[in-house]
Parts: structure tokens; C-alpha cells; sequence
């Protein structure tokens, strides 16, 4: 069982390293977001979208068991979307990221979100050539989180603590919630943001500006 | 790579028979409750436990990929409890739970809650051998969840949905729910609580001692 998830793991990362080159060459920043089904990735995306699209190249993936909506919700909001759906799968591998891709043709210098599966734990395990993964966290879903899927918080770059404008009505102790994370992965960045009410987004787009340049002088390290 | 997934699951339905067969002979209602994480699985059986525990024999196996956190609530809420963690695995198998059920030792006529590891996914995949999912999906992730997960949507009998306290402050258009997870199963049964108010909770304590009656009657069919 082991050894079999050993090999899984081995060709997936084969397709994710030449992802992670074709995105460098390419000086694409991608982001790979991951969370509980229900947390507001796609929320987040439309408004990102909607605020950044004149300032940044946004493009989209799309990862779902089922359904093409949240594709069309994307596209609504104004970038380029491709939806995949995994059917019984429960997270996305670098090979369909990598066919999604030359559907997608994402623009040189333009940011490619990746929207995984809604889910805390398998999508932790999958390298998908990402420049790094982004943790969506939400308020209702109760302060231990990172404690209980430490793989997932342990391998995000930056954790974003979203729907605080939930915070008057859950029982929800935000200083502990980041504590919990730091303990797992004392690095992560963490930002408190509502995709509801846009609340905490500029520090979001200022992170991914930041990013966005810093990998403009990386492309020829 | 589905041949694996074929065979992977064949060995945990035979263990899943034998589950099934003693929780029969024992006449225990064994439940396996599924969901997103955070989505309130441990403060149903919290509140459970305290108002029913006079009335109905209660024991619990808990589902996490880290921490003893739950297995704690459960016994400080007045229920035996024994905690299986799963490392970086996404879901309990069959086997996991035989071995549970060893050292909980839960009683005749008793009622076992299987709390899953939450995801939406995996889990919907691997009988336990339990009587039947049950799938809380809070008011918090969005009325499109049973669309998006019909595989673990198709294989509930019931659905609680939860946080119903939160709906003022929510976008979350209730009856187009319940319609996404009747499209996708017809006969499932949905019943509407808070976990953290208590409001609904009779239905759910009538369905479970329909449940146990319907049990005891069908020990020697």
C-alpha cells in the first residue's frame, strides 16, 4: 500500500517538475489554492478577478468532483477558466493540471490559480508544479483545524482566514486559530479577509504583487 | 490505477461484511457520520450524548488524521470514546474500525457514531459496515455542495444540515439545498438543526430511536 502510494507520488511529481519549469520559463506565478469544500475559493477568486483584472493576467482552473459551475462563475467574473472534473477523485494531479494548461494557454507573466478539490487532506499529498499553495480557512469551520490536517497547513505557504465578517456570530478564537497554524508551520503567512463584504483584500492583492515580482527576478536565477 | 482502486476496496468490503455482520448480532445501531471539516460533527454528538446518554447507550469512534482532540470532547461529554488516527490517510477503512471496536467494546443494543475524518470525498467510497451515512453539511459551504459531491451526497440515507443559527447572516438559499441533494438522491432524509443552539434536535433523536426500533425488530430477519 505504501510502495504503491510511494510510485504515485514519484510520477506525479515527474509531471509536476516539468510543470514548475514550464511555468518559470513562462514567469507565470501559480497558485494552488486548497481548503475544505465550502471555505470560499471561488468567492475569492470572483472578486480578485473582478478587482485585479485590469492590473494583472488572471487565468483559472477549476477542480470539482462534478459540475461545470464554478468554471462559469469564473468566467463571469472575467477570466479565462478551465473546469476539470475528477469524478470519484478527490484532488488533482499534475498531468490533468498539465492538459488543462494547453486548453487554458495562459498568457506570459500572468498568474494561474489553481482551484483544487474541496478537500483538507489528499490535495496536501499532490505537487501540482505550483509556485506554492495558498490555505483558505474559514471562521465557521472552528480554531483546530491545522492541528487536525497538519500535512495540509504544513505545506501552505500563506493561510488565508476568510469569512470574518462571520466572526460576531461563531464561536471562533481568531488568535488561537493562528497559533495553531504557526505551531504546524511556523512560517506561513496568514491574512484575515471576508469574500463577502471584500474586508483584508488589499493585503491579499499586496501579497500577490509581491509575488508576482519577486518572480519576475527570479525567471533567470 | 482503477484496477488498485478495485482491489483496495474489495479487501475493505470483506472486512466491512464482517463489521456489519456483528454489529447485526450485537443489534447495534452503527451510524458513520461523514462531512467537511468543520462542518460540526463533534458538537452534534456532544449535544447528543448529554441529552440522550439517560435514555440510549452511546459510544463513539473518532476519525482524525491528527490530535485526540475529539475523542476528549466526546468523553468529557459522557460517552466512551476511542480516537483512530490516520496519519496522512483521508478516510477510515473496515479494519481500523474492527480494531476500534475492539477496545471500545461498545454494549448490545448500543448505538455506535462513527465520526469519519472530514471530507467530503473519500470517505463516501469505503463501507464500514455501518447501518448508514449520515452527511451534515452546514449552511456555512454553500447550497451547491451535493451537486459538486454526489458521490457522498448519493450514499447518505440522511442529511442534517447544520448551523441553521447562522442562516441571517449567510447567503444560503435552504430549499435549493435540499432540491441539490434530492436531485442527487431522492430518498434521502434531511432534517435541520444547530448544533450549537439546539434548535431541531428532536427529529434527529426520534429518527434515532426509529432507527434502533426498526433495528431490534429486523435482529432475526
Amino acid at each position: 500500500m505504501l510502495t504503491l502510494q510511494t510510485r504515485i507520488l514519484a510520477k506525479n511529481d515527474a509531471f509536476a517538475d516539468k510543470n514548475r519549469a514550464w511555468f518559470r520559463g513562462r514567469e507565470i506565478l501559480a497558485l494552488n489554492l486548497v481548503s475544505s469544500p465550502g471555505s470560499g475559493k471561488t468567492t475569492l477568486l470572483e472578486r480578485t478577478i473582478k478587482d485585479l483584472k485590469d492590473e494583472l493576467k488572471l487565468f483559472v482552473v477549476e477542480g470539482d468532483q462534478a459540475t461545470a459551475r464554478d468554471g462559469e462563475r469564473i468566467r463571469a467574473a472575467g477570466a479565462a477558466a478551465v473546469q476539470i472534473n475528477t469524478g470519484s477523485g478527490c484532488h488533482l494531479e499534475a498531468d490533468m493540471l498539465g492538459r488543462a494548461l494547453q486548453h487554458l494557454k495562459p498568457g506570459a507573466g500572468s498568474i494561474v490559480m489553481i482551484e483544487n478539490v474541496g478537500n483538507l487532506v489528499c490535495p496536501a499529498l499532490f505537487d501540482l508544479g505550483e509556485r506554492c499553495k495558498v490555505v483558505i480557512f474559514s471562521v465557521t469551520e472552528g480554531e483546530d483545524k491545522p492541528l487536525k490536517y497538519p500535512t495540509m497547513f504544513g505545506a501552505a505557504a500563506i493561510m488565508i482566514l476568510n469569512k470574518i465578517d462571520l466572526l460576531p456570530y461563531v464561536e471562533f478564537d481568531v488568535a488561537r486559530a493562528i497559533a495553531n497554524a504557526k505551531q504546524i508551520n511556523p512560517d506561513i503567512v496568514v491574512l484575515r479577509l471576508s469574500g463577502r463584504t471584500g474586508e483584508g483584500f488589499e493585503a491579499w492583492y499586496d501579497w500577490l504583487r509581491k509575488e508576482v515580482d519577486a518572480l519576475r527576478d527570479a525567471a533567470f536565477a
